[in-house]
């Protein structure tokens, strides 16, 4: 069973609008076992649409459409759809009275033009949105399905969930489809692919492998197609487990998990407190830990010591330790960690120091080079990593591997 | 002159990854005067890519592909370019030295499998991408051109703004097009949109309006199509200029000026330093100024005080303030802002203290209820805002409103 997905809409097309529906609708779409073949965006114009439909047709069985339902000249998708299957408008007295009661809310009376809104193509079945002016649409023809939506996400999205989605399952008998994303931190994709290769040459040809790297991280995303939903589950979980064998160190978590939201749980779980003292990521880690709701549970403050007259000052590091061994140096965190974590009285501390760039680079310190410390009461874990010369990159990945030595301490694994 | 936009990848038809690099490519393309005529997303399949090239090439003059030339078995672009050129891969040597630098800065060796990025289709010219490990290619065939880039948005966005765009104006000759951004903060688009009406009405019709709503500001872009350059440029510059008398104040920069590079700037040029002392915004104004290059400069320290005992031990703000009226309250930013200054040394200070959310309103301070306060030698500026109840919004426009207020008290506005 293909889906395709056609956005319309001009905005699209020079870049003032992100599309954010077709990624929606896809996972939803995969969630019930559903693929789609492709995402076409095209602008507000009858023939290009007409085109873009039959080129769908031709691939898929479900062509599902947003956007260019408005009320204004410019969203013609409804003239574009009588065109396609050769029909004319009715007036939908039930779509009027939505508009009219959703005017009501408002206060204002229903424009001519937005009565308009209540016309819809002769042969199809209206799929009412109670969350706006524009209704749905549901056609059939030569056994292939075709659904227009309106582009407002909160209206696509409404249609979607109550109405569409449960009409093609009942529709349709789905081939079972399931996904697991396992994340991955402080390794590249290279070197996962090499440590995973002979695992990855194991997985059943219903199965399929992608990598995904993102920010300071790697996803895989295991796919397995199958005809028995509870079997292809367990057979996605037992390879997925057996990753640990592989790359267990590296994993940190799965699906949507977040290393922030990971660490917050646990320090709240076991009523731990923390704070850092940064000096290369210049308050990042601080911003990242902070931009889970509730933080203020588990999180005290932080000192950004960017300059070493505050590391000396305000965080007691000795200024013969920066003499000699440099403000980029393990003893140099040691002292930042320990000593944070006295100032803000918490249980754990993390600590970084590093040359984010582009300038300040030696040749035995060059740009990238980061010291780490994360501290405990009775432990302390440091990593010198080298993180290249992008600066935004060396600031997220060391916040990356910090949170990650962090979560590891909080779970026994370091 | 018509552009295609094919992106490629699975991760897109699941759903998993919101395809932002259309919307960014469609954009600059516009700003020299090609429209994008259709995007498609399709995925990593041989034959659906070849499928996919040809559809484009009857619509378009240009098409550019973004995605599928990572190191792992599922990017295959580069094997469905082969064939739909009907060529063999070859080393390129350059290619090869890029990937090698960048694995040294990472103190790595080369991958057999990062080894493969630098063969590329014999009949391609190369386009050196010093950001990554994927080189860009340029390809000619029966009057189209072909551009594949990598799907990593700071290597595609590298490689289009140094390579890529300026090739394409020196091929074609180009209707002008003249683009002036103007960035605004501090207000809502409708409120702007109210603000402007009159000047609005009263451009020419080669002129168009966009509003771009973005994190923490509004961007107005100006665009104007004409026959002579010069003479739309100084129409445009005219255009913007009389925006001062309407909304002068909210006007912080022109096209991509951050406000964290505006006061880095300032501050500079002035000799002056910096600190912070955060609390809602829980690091992200520190990690803002330093993520600007050269800002160890200016920028000394930040004390971000989540808890009430750190604002009173380290910021010796009076427990009595905070008792009496609250830590969110204009007497405890003022006392943040005058003790962080004493404290780090410096010159200018800023201080903030929030109700972030979801949590922790009252009906007297409802969520978002953000006091900032900007200190120098010889005034402090305070500021009460009402944010809304969205976490993430409310951290990111404090941070833009604190770094505004400075802005203008750093060139003398405030």
């Amino acid at each position: 069973m293909l889906t395709e997905i056609i956005t319309i809409g001009d905005e699209l097309l020079i870049g003032q609008v992100v599309d954010t529906n077709s990624a929606w609708i896809a996972q939803r779409l995969n969630d019930i076992g559903i693929k789609v073949k492709q995402i076409s965006s095209v602008s507000d114009d009858v023939e290009h649409i007409l085109k873009a439909l039959d080129e769908a047709a031709m691939r898929a069985d479900i062509i599902l459409i947003t956007g260019g339902l408005g009320p204004t000249k410019d969203d013609i998708t409804k003239k574009a759809l009588c065109k396609y299957f050769n029909t004319g408008l009715k007036f939908d007295e039930p779509s009027f009275k939505i508009i009219e009661s959703i005017f009501q809310s408002r206060g204002r009376q229903v424009t001519p033009i937005n009565r308009l809104q209540a016309e819809v193509p002769e042969n199809c079945m209206v799929l009412h949105n109670l969350l706006g002016t524009a209704p749905g649409m549901w056609f059939e023809k030569d056994k292939k399905i075709y659904i227009s939506l309106p582009g407002v996400p909160t209206e696509m999205k409404g249609l979607m969930e109550k109405i569409v989605l449960p009409k093609i399952k009942e529709r349709f008998p789905l081939v079972p489809i399931v996904h697991k994303t396992i994340l991955t931190q402080g390794i590249g994709e290279s070197f996962l692919a090499n440590l995973i290769s002979d695992w990855e040459d194991s997985l059943p040809s219903n199965f399929k492998l992608a990598y995904l790297p993102a920010a300071g991280m790697v996803r895989l995303r295991l796919t397995a197609i199958g005809d028995n939903e509870k079997k292809l589950r367990n057979e996605v979980e037992e390879k997925a487990r057996e990753l640990n064998n592989y790359i267990g160190e590296y994993i940190y978590g799965f699906e949507n998990d977040k290393l922030e939201v990971l660490i917050g749980r646990l320090l709240r779980e076991q009523k731990k407190t923390i704070c850092t003292a940064e000096s290369c990521t210049g308050g990042f880690i601080a911003h990242k830990i902070t931009s889970v709701p509730g933080s203020s549970e588990y999180y005290i403050g932080t000192m950004v010591a960017y300059s070493n007259e505050i590391k000396i000052h305000e965080l007691n590091v000795d200024i013969d330790t920066i003499e000699n061994q440099g403000a980029v140096s393990e003893d140099v965190v040691l002292a930042m960690a320990a000593n944070a974590k006295k100032k803000f009285k918490t249980d754990y501390s993390i600590a970084c120091s590093g040359i984010a760039g582009p300038d300040g680079g030696t040749d035995t310190k060059p740009v990238g080079t980061v010291w780490i410390a994360v501290s405990s009461n009775n432990k302390t874990i440091t990593r010198k990593l080298q993180l290249g010369n992008n600066r935004d990159r060396v600031i997220l990945e060391t916040a990356q591997h910090a949170l990650n030595i962090l979560r590891k301490m909080l779970i026994g694994e370091l």
